[in-house]
Formats: structure tokens, sequence, C-alpha cells
């Protein structure tokens, strides 16, 4: 076997064979594939795609590529929650502490924020003292202790992945179901999980822009998962505007602490219930949604979700206190409505980007963040807005807002017609 | 513009502009582009085609990517003679000489062989002191002074080209016909030529497995030709057996010598007389094949064609004395054959693998070759066999030359009944 033979028959249209994909990720993490060969073959994948044995076939390779984390000792069941990212998405952080007080292990590595995306370790970040950077021994004894931990990804598992991941954004490689699919799965196989939930979202702040993709890669995941022996659950989300109230990194912390304490957004609490009832259904704690949804109330009601959160964040050193007092940026500008009517549109893609101007995101992976930076939105799709109302407010340290505020602006369209309803869940798979 | 949006393009199957393709072939000859993008667009490439204009455009563009030569001082006409190569091809070694003879100016670059195609240069670097790495002003000099000079090509011109050759080699991407139509119609367009004749091989011993694939390569060039306005003439040859009887270098200069003395084989004669008549028309000495050809061996049968040869020998250092007593290997060694009958096959590429086992060729580009090395076909296709007669002669300096024997053996399929005449020239586009 040897690498030509393996491009050639990908150039070719060709399914490749496990052999021959185990060749191709264990001599390309060594280092004896060059980068440019495996740039030629995954322009091939890209192009000539990839059926369901081949793309769990790499799944599980990428995933076998370097350390994996062994959680059996911990429990039977271990649940990882993914998300393929969005503006405002804050469910992460609402749901694992909620899902802990049921006793169901939450071994959670989460991402950075890249482009208009927000991740869930610049968000924990934004908490004084919270180490995302943890060994993976003490990742471990936290979750034994107190049933939770939530940490940044380390480098020594699915090295493969990284490499490629990497690869495929100098080529133009990004948007490929496969890739995009093995990529996601073998992170989460690596890290222990034999139960996967995914958000796979969709519209102008998500990766995928349609329905259609979103449903495509859902499959395709189940597929895999199925495959490879791990039960997968895809919640298909709506990122066309964005989720909850607050986008930036201490504001979304902010309306998480106040989700955990009860007071929840409608559109947040949809997909909080949703998805924590889904887990329990997973951790065998019961069938039936509705009734798992009572049980999340009375938890919440009770004060166990917010204590749990509490109880995450001092364990990971972060500033508990801080939680009751959030920081603020310098500035908060109204940004108000130049006319009357209702909400038809709120564009998930140019809040990202201006909440990102305002320095809350990153373009470049070396890029600083000002965690108290973003936007609170007032208003949402539907809502009925009077002429000089506000829409949303800006908060920021730079003095220069101006074109952020026309930016906004400019994702808000406001007609004298009620939209039909927004769907924030389009379908489970 | 940038390399991802290009790379995009051509990803999605849509056609690349000329200023795209010329940036990329700029950025990447300079080294901004990195080898592994570059390798995607290739595969790319590959895989999604390129159209007549496209492959023009980079065409140019890698012609353009270094030095070009201006021959323009020293005729209107300089015509080129390229050969996609095979096994037994001394086709350029006799014809280039007797096209000096008309006062056509000669200014021939070659290269090495490589796998079993021989190369030009290699052949005539077997002659003692022949320098085929003169400097181009020296080669310009040669060819003001004696109307012919044959050299190696230099790294100078249509550096890209040589970039994007030797990264095709290492990603499955060698049989794309737009990559090597470009290929070939740069580097003579970098070296100066106006007109140009291809003899384009197929079957068994070229790379060109198919005449369909010759003819579709054959088409693409002369189309590249017309759209950058150089006449272009490609003569489609059969390469299923050797050319010829001689394969090995300075058996192929040997019988180069004896055909330019007026003792040409049938197939050889053919394909010579073809192609020099054809350049002949294309400068302009006439239109008439026929009356061409007879002027031909006019100047073969006077002495002027290989007194032509024995004074380019001279003027690039080389040993006269030698071409009239050329060293042979320490062993010569009969292949006979086994049974009766009628040879219906001869196969060049086990002939060219022959030769490459005896030393007479490289497999990669370090290695070195022994020039006195070879194969002497007595029998080709179509000839009677008796059982026990001599098939081919093997000339070598090893010692064991058993496994050899045995694989000639293999490629000469004996059979009862006489085989359809063997066709040389297939067609002329």
């Amino acid at each position: 076997m040897n690498i030509l033979e393996i491009i050639s028959k990908k150039r070719d249209k060709k399914a490749l064979n496990k052999e021959e994909i185990e060749y191709f990720i264990e001599e390309y993490t060594k280092g004896n594939i060059t980068d440019y060969q495996a740039a030629a073959l995954v322009m091939a994948i890209f192009i000539n795609g990839m059926d369901y044995e081949e793309t769990k076939n790499l799944t599980i390779a990428m995933a076998h590529s370097g350390e994996t984390l062994d959680l059996s000792d911990i429990s039977d069941t271990i649940i990882d929650k993914h998300s393929s990212g969005g503006v405002g998405d804050k469910i992460t952080l609402i749901v694992m502490p909620i899902v802990a007080t049921f006793g169901i292990p939450v071994a959670k590595m989460s991402g950075r924020g890249l482009g208009i995306t927000g991740g869930t370790i610049d968000k924990l970040e934004s908490i004084p003292g919270y180490r995302t950077d943890i060994s993976l021994e003490e990742f471990k004894n936290n979750i034994k202790e107190i049933g939770i931990s939530l940490i940044g990804q380390t480098k020594d598992l699915a090295p493969a992945d990284k490499k490629i991941y990497a690869l495929r954004d100098t080529i133009a490689c990004t948007e490929s179901i496969p890739l995009i699919a093995s990529s996601i799965m073998s992170k989460k196989i690596a890290a222990g999980a034999n139960k996967i939930i995914l958000e796979v979202t969709y519209g102008k702040g998500a990766f995928m822009k349609t329905e259609e993709d979103a449903i495509k890669l859902s499959k395709i995941m189940s597929k895999i998962g199925e495959l490879a022996g791990i039960e997968t659950v895809c919640v298909i989300t709506n990122m066309n505007q964005p989720i909850g109230k607050n986008v930036g990194n201490s504001l979304e912390i902010e309306e998480a602490v106040r989700a955990l304490k009860g007071d929840m957004e409608e559109d947040v609490k949809e997909i909080v219930f949703h998805i924590t009832a889904l887990i329990m259904k997973m951790a065998n704690l019961g069938d039936n949604l509705e009734e798992n949804k009572k049980k999340i109330i009375e938890n919440i009601e009770n004060g166990k979700a917010y204590k749990k959160f509490v109880e995450l964040v001092a364990k990971q050193g972060g500033d508990t206190k801080y939680l009751e007092n959030i920081e603020r940026a310098k500035y908060i500008v109204e940004v108000k409505a130049e006319k009357e009517g209702y909400v038809q549109d709120l564009n998930a893609e140019t809040i990202g980007k201006s909440a990102i101007a305002l320095g809350a995101g990153r373009m470049k992976k070396e890029d600083t963040i000002d965690h108290t930076a973003g936007i609170v939105l007032s208003k949402k799709i539907g809502d009925k807005v009077l002429n000089g109302e506000t829409l949303a407010y800006i908060h920021t340290n730079k003095e220069n807002f101006e074109d952020v505020t026309k930016e906004i602006l400019t994702a808000y369209k406001i007609g004298k017609e009620k939209p039909e309803e927004y769907k924030h869940i389009s379908k489970t798979i």
C-alpha cells in the first residue's frame, strides 16, 4: 500500500477501504505523508465524496490517532453534547449544569470561537479565575466529585483531526459533509463518549446555510454513530437569528445565569428543555420527554441547576461572587428603530460580525477578545416595534461605534406584516 | 484575488479566467502559494478538467514564468520537434540533422529518460565529450554557425512547469490531458519556438495507453497552439512495440548513425520521412510531402545528413571518431525463440523495463545509467521465427541476466497466424 495508490483511488471516485484510510491517518499523523499529498487526497474527497462506511472508518481512525480518554470507571453512560455553532448560542452552558443535577456525568470539552460563531471556552474564561486548561486527571476527578467538568480541547486527543482541520482551512475544503461529520465525531469518540447529542445549526449565523444541508449532515453523523456503535441524536436548530437576547462572552454568561435561575427567553427555553429531556432519555431516566421537562422545571425552581453551575465554576477556580456582579463594558449604547412595524428578519450573520467588530470575537486565531463587548437584542423576529424604540444595546469599550450601530440597523428588517412564526427547532434525527 | 477563491472555483467545476491562472502561476513560482495549496488546485484540475481557453492561459503563464529564449534574430521560422516518449525512440536524433541540411535552424532542447521511456539527452551523453549543458549563448551561437544545436533543458526556462511537473508526480496527477498538454507546450514556447511538431505516442511503451487518448491530447495541443498563434502539427505514432531495432543509449546512437547513412529500419524510415517532410512544409520549403521525401533521400545519399550530425557532435565537444567505433557492453547474449511461428506481439513496456533492469535507464532521478546496456531486437511484429532462432540480443555489463532473458521472452507473443500489418503512424492532426 502506498499513498499514490490511495490518492489515485479517490481521484477516480472509488471507495477507500479501512486499511487504506488507517494507513493515511497513521502516516500523515507521523509526518510520513506530506501536507501536499494530504491536500490532494482531501480535495479528491471533497469533490468525489465518501460513503457511510468510509466516513465511519475515517472517524474511527482519527479518533484513535492519539490519546483516548477512558471514562468507563465513572459511568457506563458518557454523553457528550456538541453544537455546530452559532451566534448567541449559550445552550451548552445552560443544559450541562441541569443535566448534572440528575446525576448524569458531564465530561465536556469545548472549542473556542472562530469567525462569527462564539465558543463556550471563551465564554467561561470571562469568569475571573476559571481554568479551562486543567489536566485530564483533574478533569476526571472533578467529574467524579461534583459530576461535571467543562474544559477546552486538549491537543493530545485526535491529533489527525487537528492536522486535517487546519489543512482544510487553507485549501478551501471546509464545507465537505463527510469531513465535517468525521471531524466532529472523532473528537467525541476520542474524549470517551458512548452517546452523543448534536445541536446541528443552520441558517445565516451557522456554517450550514440551509436546513437541507443540516439534515444531510445529521443523517450522516447518525449513520456514522450507528456504524461505530455510538447512540447519536441530532437536534436541528434554526440559526437565522441569534439565540436568546445576549451576544458576547460575559453577556452570555449573564444570560446563562439568569436562565439557570429560571428566567429564560422563549427560544432558549424551547431548545434547552428539548435537548436536556433527550439527554435524560438517552441516560435511561425516562422515555417521556414531557415528564422529563417537568423534572427539569423542578430542578431549576428548587435552585439545584444554578447551584450546580456555581459548584462547577468554584471547582475550576472561578470567582463565584462574580456571577452575581458581572462586569460591564464602559459604553452601553442604544440602537433605535427608524420606522414602525414588525421585525421580519434579524440577520444572525450581521449581528455576529458586529459583535466581532466590537471586540467580542476573533477573525484570526491570534486575536484577543474583549469579554465585556457584545450586543443585547431587545427585539427579535415577530416583535412589534415603534419608531424610535430601542432595538438593541451595544456594549463596547471602543469610542467609535457609529459604524456598528449602522450595521446592526441593517440586520433588522422591519415591515408592516407580522411574519410567520419563527421555528426554533427544525427536527430531531 | 486570493488562492482560496481560485481553488474553490475549480473545486466547484467553474472555469478559471486568465488573471486567476496568471496569479496562481506567478505566486506559486515565487513561493507565496504553498505546495499543499497547489496540490489541492492541481487535483481539482485533474478531476474537473480545464477547457481550451484555460489550458491555453495556463500554457502561456507557465511559458512566461521564467526566462524566455528569443531566436528571432536567427530566423523567422523556429520549429521545435517534441516526442511524448517511447522505447527505442531515436527519431529526433535522425530527423534533426536531416532538417538542418535544408537550412532550417534546429534549436532543440531535450529531456532525460524517466521510467521506461528513453531521453535524447542521455543518448547524446553516451558520446564521449558531448556537452548537453552549454550556455544559452553558446546554444544560439552554434545554431548561427552550423544551423543546429541539441542541448538539455535549462532550469531557467518555464520554472513553474518544473515545479508543477514534480508536484504532479508525488500526488498521482500525471495523467491529466490539460496538464500534460500545457507542460509540453509551455516549454516549447519558452524556448522560442513559433512552429511546433509533436510526435504523440500511444500504446504499451508510451504514457498514453490508447490511440483515442493520443488523439484527444493532440487535438488539445493543436487548439492551444492555434489560440497562442503557434502553428502546431501532431503526428500520432504507435508505441506498442519499440521503434527500430536498438533500445539503449549508445545502441540507439549506433542505429541513428546507420540511419543517417541511409540504412534505416522500415518503421524508423516511415516516421522519419513523414516528420521531416512535414517540417519542410512548415518551413515553406514545399507543400508536397512526396517531393520533400525525394529531397530527403538526396541529402542522405549525398552524405549531407550524416555530415551534419558529425558537425553537431564536434561543435558540442563530442568525440567524432567514437561514432565509427561505438563502445559495446561486456556481454552480448542471445534470447532464443522457444517455438516456431509469427511474432504477433512485442510488448514495448516489457522491453523498456528489461532495458532498465540491464542498466539502460533510471527509475529514480538520481540513478546513473550504463550507456552501453540495452537490447537489440532481431525480430519484430509480423516476422517469421523458427524454433531456437534469435529473437533479440541482450547487451549488458551485469553477470546475472537470466531473469531479463526470461522477461524478454514474455514480451514476444509467437503464434501460428501472421498478424495484421502493424501500423506505425496513426494520423497527422
